[in-house]
């Protein structure tokens, strides 16, 4: 039984008490979010993972970091580091999203490797497969979705990212709208070109039944991937990414009804002023799954920046109540991200993180930044250190800038506000 | 006569017009908003700038960058690189908060070199001789505040901070409330020292008509600071805050009344969600006065990335109606920032202020995405580079990880989902 059988069948998995652990929550909510779909536990039946997270309504809000070979960067050693430093840096779950070198051979190292909850996007493998050896996209057989999905969930891969919602309707709506830059998801552009090219209805929508079928065996969370998502300010909150999200909505309830774990993806480019609207849309349409979302990047226009454009468009996604935030790095649009990259990114991702943690009132959430705020009046540095975010950075600067005194900083040095006061007001 | 009187007065300056130029709007706009005191042009009379610039409602939100030295690092040279890097990135304006070294001949050496208009913070010179002659910044002669701000005004300085709203009304709230981190503002924390050291009223505060007269006489816009701004969320959005507040709109309508450009300070650490109150209060308080915020900072755990958490902060806010955005390093908390943290800073700020543009309908800030993603599904990486907010970054990645042919990025390489669709989308 899937975690979302057990939960409705009024069982508590030990997943359950785990995640009800790590947020400070009673299980039996969790167990009810579960029940209800509003909270998923993606984990794989066939693999254990040593940090199980919840995705939710009412957790904390989750961060995923990908990594993943390209043609250009195919070596399987550097996505291994790229893994190490995701989870050093405390990144919530992983996605492997290689397109280079040996598909098969590098998705089992980072399986072998990884600890948290780990996602794919199956139709990479079979649509580069059917590239290489077919010569085109196109030429990728039907049943091959199938089978890279089957094989993968045997694997142990906890969640997939289906692009179910990638229909011919989705498509007319794109082509009678048009838009500044079409398709960016590569999943969902591999689906359009096959579609397209062979003219037939996406396999991963008209056989829905058949992927239900091999997720609920594994317990594989469906992430349900938005292939119409806006690539740019202009196209967003328009008709094909909408379209598709009431498509989703349908697939959730299928889903559910067939015993599926299912979340929800989501953009992506989106200007600061939709992103609310954005996330009500999912609530309502999806009915309270679990939304996922990439960035969003509130502007196009600052590429070697956007995990900073992607965590304004986190933050304030989060506190909207996005459950799940993809990590977007300081290469993205410009090149495949290295170690240092990641760090940036999942950094920066748990910061949007929890800032909408602050906002809409996650158990605990201020709690931290009240700790850090006395350890910061306190000028108890190791403490703050501890508490901090990134405490390799923490230490870097404080040993690159330091000052001639250990109590304070080198930007104010004795004349350190915090210090300076403190006789007078106490006295006053 | 000031940019404000001859506003008042109905005529067009030299400076109205090149600001209604670069904002693309006419100059009767600028004209009006100037007369009205929602729009301001830090511009001294002693002084000309290579690029002016107009604060205010209906205008390009606008990036400050600190630079100075401290007791610990009080290298002019280095400020001159720091100053050369920050407009290099695009700031709009720079402040010298020096308080190490020969702040004279820092101040000095700056002015010369800055073509962008420049703040300072008078009462650090003032505090700081003090403390270094007298022994203590209790001993700081009342005279002195207001010669160092003449002084200042008369080398071409444009805007001054000058925290005229540390009353006892503020530090008797703050005392009796109680707070986290009671005061973060260095010139707030030295006036609360020698206010309550001497038992006495904030003489910028009491003698404030003595601060319009030299403000008038130079031009010099007043940034009317905030020495109770919150220094974690915590503390955000209390009483002492707006009691400050409510003061420095008191303020603001006395120098409207004297012929004197003003604008107001603002915080500092603040929850996201308690950000568009902020700006609210802020525009109903101060009647309209450009609003300056620090950050806001939307989390306290995350020292080391700052520009991040402040690039939230700043972006929400700008959305909300903040005109002016203080750059915060990832030094910040830390130490002093050095150049690459200046780099990071205004670009995080830059962001932030164009994010928050799109969302208020500036003109030609959503043209400024469309463009660039015109040029990205062109797949144009010169046009991309040109059009992006830090070329230097855009073209090191480009180089540091470039992939096989060169019409894609590493990441996707011959997969690029924007060139995969094409030829199937144009097609259908």
């Amino acid at each position: 039984m899937t975690q979302l059988e057990m939960a409705r069948a009024g069982k508590t998995t030990p997943e359950m008490k785990t995640v009800a652990e790590d947020e400070r929550l009673d299980s039996e909510l969790i167990r009810e979010g579960i029940a209800a779909g509003t909270i998923v536990i993606p984990r794989n039946v066939n693999r254990e993972v040593t940090r199980a997270c919840g995705i939710g309504a009412g957790l904390r809000t989750k961060v995923n970091a990908n990594i993943g070979t390209s043609a250009d960067f195919p070596n399987v050693e550097d996505e291994i580091q790229k893994l190490r430093v995701a989870i050093e840096a405390g990144t919530d779950t992983v996605m492997d999203l290689s397109t280079g070198g040996d598909l098969a051979a590098v998705r089992k190292a980072i399986i072998e490797n990884c600890t948290v909850p780990l996602g794919t996007v199956p139709i990479y493998e079979a649509a580069i497969r059917a590239a290489d050896n077919n010569g085109s996209v196109v030429h990728m057989p039907e049943d091959a979705m199938f089978e890279v999905i089957e094989r993968q969930a045997a694997e142990g891969v906890d969640f997939v990212t289906v692009h179910c919602g990638v229909t011919m309707e989705s498509i007319a709506r794109l082509q009678k709208q048009g838009r500044v830059a079409d398709v960016v998801s590569r999943g969902g552009a591999f689906l359009v070109c096959w579609m397209l090219g062979n003219e037939r209805e996406n396999p991963l929508y008209a056989r829905f039944d058949d992927l239900l079928e091999i997720a609920r065996k594994h317990d594989v969370t469906l992430s349900l991937g938005d292939g119409m998502r806006p690539g740019c300010l202009a196209d967003a909150t328009d008709r094909p990414q909408v379209q598709e999200l009431i498509i989703l909505g349908e697939l959730v309830d299928r889903a559910r009804k067939a015993g599926v774990q299912a979340m929800v993806e989501g953009p992506g480019h989106v200007p600061l002023h939709q992103i609310a609207a954005n996330v009500q849309m999912e609530k309502t349409l999806c009915k309270g799954a679990p939304f996922y979302v990439l960035g969003p990047l509130v502007t196009d226009v600052a590429p070697g920046y956007d995990h900073i454009t992607s965590a304004i468009g986190g933050a304030i996604a989060a506190a909207a109540g996005v459950d799940f935030l993809c990590y977007v790095t300081p290469s993205e649009h410009l090149g495949l991200p290295g170690p240092d990259d990641v760090r940036q990114g999942v950094a920066a991702s748990r910061i949007a993180a929890h800032a909408g943690d602050v906002a809409k009132g996650v158990r605990g959430a201020m709690e931290w930044d009240r700790e850090m705020s006395a350890a910061r009046k306190a000028l108890d540095w190791e403490r703050q250190a501890e508490l901090c975010v990134d405490p390799v950075m923490f230490r870097r600067y404080r040993a690159e800038r330091s000052a001639s005194t250990e109590d304070v900083c080198s930007m104010c040095s004795k004349y350190c506000a915090m210090k300076v006061v403190d006789e007078f007001l106490r006295k006053g």
